[in-house]
């Protein structure tokens, strides 16, 4: 007997469910919940056959009001690849991936159609719009996901390489209106890789009404089990010079941690420099 | 014989490749690349079973940093369905799917567990942190639709209920932190779709540089392979008053028009109101 649906999201959430129960876990569905990020790679190439198809899946993918805010730019210039691997040291599959690629929001293209092809105002220099820019970006990232995992390859998002977004812009030539949503490494994966636990449905689905009432509850149970599953070892705690040893340490520690530094100052600055007007 | 990856690629592009051709149209990917919006339902309900299964393999999409900032709200209650519909009159199609829900990006949580749970510092209020909860909402949304696709069902995506988004936070109790990215109609398609035909990845794939040196070209190729699909009638042509009739109108032309009247200025404002520093 194979696995099911089921077995698939409790591996998922790590609670029980019937939802499932009797469905086998194959196919497009079984497939993203078994999603898990890839790392290392074994060194064979992407083929470009096999990358187009997964590019023309991805672009596939849907866009506000169809405006294809997307670019995605292929590094496949192994010193410009080396080279942003180099400002992230503590991330050797930059450098070392198959393919590394970086998917752009585009607001450049709608620009330059109103103002210099088409000649009509654009009273739209929005929050709104550069947010449509780069949901339009995740949107095509995410069916890249998937797509290049049905043909057996696996990836690792990046947004790190936004930490250096004036010298990644510089390097890939990206004009105003076009920016870094996050790069990808891509490769055939030469691990199995693990099953990353979510947060409960209870605290990400609501019905109705937003309702997080049950916020330290359900969190204390959520880092509980994540810990069960992969215990953070002691010399994994972040800050401990500043923050000591917490018994017990989990997620929401964790989180709660990483984001007490300042991250990405650079970011917005840049944006704003960017093309961005962001009313 | 059946179709070939490669004869979709061709149906979404409008151009011939080779890539795909040996390749028969089945699994994940030809679902990506069939990819259809669907307005238009049968009046059956979306199961329970049905509907956890496809929020389970949605959430388990990626997350920056695995901060995981998304919240879906699932509108069951009618009345609150038909409000958001009557909001938005020329798309009938919200009131009456048998699924109504909102995806949005959701920073209330770490800033719960930073601030109140954890007692840290959260000196991150800024454009990327507003961005991440943006984009990790639109992975979710991305990975339902693909799910719910594999299960038979149709969905439309509707950023319009941005437009209105003071009501909607208030009929659906998003608290500060927490912002619609899009709205999303589900339900059984009760007519086949069509293909929206793609910009040529000519100018949304680049390799080492961005280069857009030949948009005008590629846009005009773009507009006549469209209207050769789907030919723009004369009456929908978007304001003719101000604009008169264009002859060829295309893409091009209807998204410069589409953009040349303010479009949702009320967005920016909102979010700063709302628990956004977006430094």
């Amino acid at each position: 007997m194979g696995k099911t649906i089921a077995e698939l999201i409790e591996d998922r959430f790590g609670l029980p469910t019937t939802a499932g129960a009797t469905l086998p876990a194959e196919g497009t569905v079984a497939q993203l919940l078994a999603h898990r990020t890839h790392r290392r790679y074994k060194p064979d190439a992407v083929p470009d056959e096999v990358l187009e198809i997964v590019l023309a899946a991805a672009l596939s993918a849907p866009s506000k009001s169809d405006l294809q805010q997307v670019g995605v730019v292929l590094v496949k210039d192994r010193a410009k690849q080396a080279t942003i691997g180099g400002w992230i040291p503590d991330m050797p599959w930059i450098a070392t991936a198959p393919l590394f690629m970086v998917f752009c929001g585009d607001h450049r293209r709608i620009r330059r159609i109103s103002g210099e092809l088409r000649h009509r105002p654009f009273p739209n220099d929005t929050l709104d719009m550069f947010m449509n820019a780069a949901v339009d970006a995740g949107l095509v990232l995410q069916s890249f996901i998937t797509a290049a995992e049905a043909l057996g390859l696996g990836c690792c998002p990046i947004s790190v390489v936004r930490n250096h977004v004036e010298k990644l812009s510089e390097l890939l030539e990206l004009p105003a209106g076009v920016f870094p949503v996050a790069g990808l490494t891509v490769g055939y994966p030469s691990q199995p890789g693990w099953i990353s636990l979510r947060l409960p449905p209870a605290l990400t689905v609501h019905t109705d009404r937003y309702d997080d009432s049950h916020l330290a509850a359900e969190l204390d149970a959520y880092d509980r089990r994540r810990e069960a599953r992969h215990a953070t070892p002691p010399a994994s705690q972040r800050f401990v010079d500043r923050f000591g040893q917490s018994d017990p340490y989990g997620w929401s520690e964790d989180k709660a941690r990483q984001y007490s530094v300042p991250e990405r100052h650079n970011f917005g600055p840049f944006i704003r420099r960017h093309g961005f007007g962001l009313a």
